[in-house]
């Protein structure tokens, strides 16, 4: 699983690089194809009530394609981490190390923050 | 760099249960909140001309803003995947393989496909 | 009411002018910043549950604030109305026609569809 | 043309309340619902280039299909803004005055802030 993620970017720059679509992947178009994405999975869920979500996406059909928008999603981040020549995972690590010290468990516990 | 996708997720993980959130994490309000960063990505990108983005975002700190943001999806991508129990980049491998047959090399090399 | 919303147009188009702001407003910046405005509004909403969002809005400080982020929303709708020269509510009525036909009432009525 | 955004809105709750459609109308179904529309909307736009987005969509037929995602996107916001119960243009028009403050024109003529 973890080598997959690594075989995923590769593969996926494999694809780019073969089909010669790297001049299309500039970052505002990338941003609105992952938008496009994220589009697709919510209308999987908007009318689901929210309370029978995770019922509903147990069927096997249907969280397949809820993974599949998700997966795009993935996808053009990978793109556009690429684009901008960024390590996204990395970054990632350094916001979870700063969450950690926004949240602090003993005042977060059990509450999340809205927002105002 | 492999080895750190799955250590973020782990460390996701963990981070939600020692704050006891993982009761937030309903897929409806887990989508809104990717779409919170989401909303956060594009603002950095909207009025920087299109053919100017990579130069902007080669600048250390704007660069390092927008992984923060991507990251953020990245994170409430991987909280989704374990809401829904789904292997998410088991299931990007999956759609690449489909889109490398979709898109044949000969066909669409350098020819991006428009949305009809 | 009505005459507001003309108004409003009329408005924000002096707005941009007096800027000179129009050369800005290409479809794909307009778009990305109506993204960022929905982002906002998503924020709003997350973890607020599914059943409470109407009780909890009905504070109208809340309600206040969601009103702003959806006012930001439909102000770039109609920015990107005037960029690409149409008609928006004029197109909104055949969109009307077209659903009340696609969703014959004897047929719907109660039961909203699912997206597959 | 002003006449008929209010007309707009009067016949798209005529419309609900005949199917019942109302009590899925939750504030976070609409959003994502109306996040489903925008992605629709990007979709159409995201590999178009930039500086062609306004010849590519003077083509009337084009320009029709962006018309009705955004009609899709100005829909859900009127049914969310009944949803909340709250005026939406006359909340827009606050936001424009605030605007004309905040952005004086002698400060920004021809100049769009970027988001830090």
């Amino acid at each position: 699983m973890a080598e997959d993620f690594a075989e995923l970017q590769e593969r996926y720059r494999h694809f780019r690089r073969e089909r010669d679509w790297d001049k299309y992947n500039d970052p505002k178009s990338l941003i609105l194809a992952l938008v496009g994405e994220v589009g697709e999975l919510a209308e999987l869920f908007q009318w689901v009530p929210a309370d029978q979500a995770n019922v509903v996406f147990a069927d096997p059909e249907r969280k397949h394609r809820a993974g599949e928008e998700m997966s795009d999603v993935l996808i053009y981040l990978m793109g556009l981490a690429d684009a901008l020549d960024l390590d996204l995972v990395s970054v990632a690590h350094e916001k979870l190390t700063a969450a950690e010290k926004r949240f602090p468990i003993d005042e977060v516990r059990g509450v999340a923050p809205l927002k105002k």
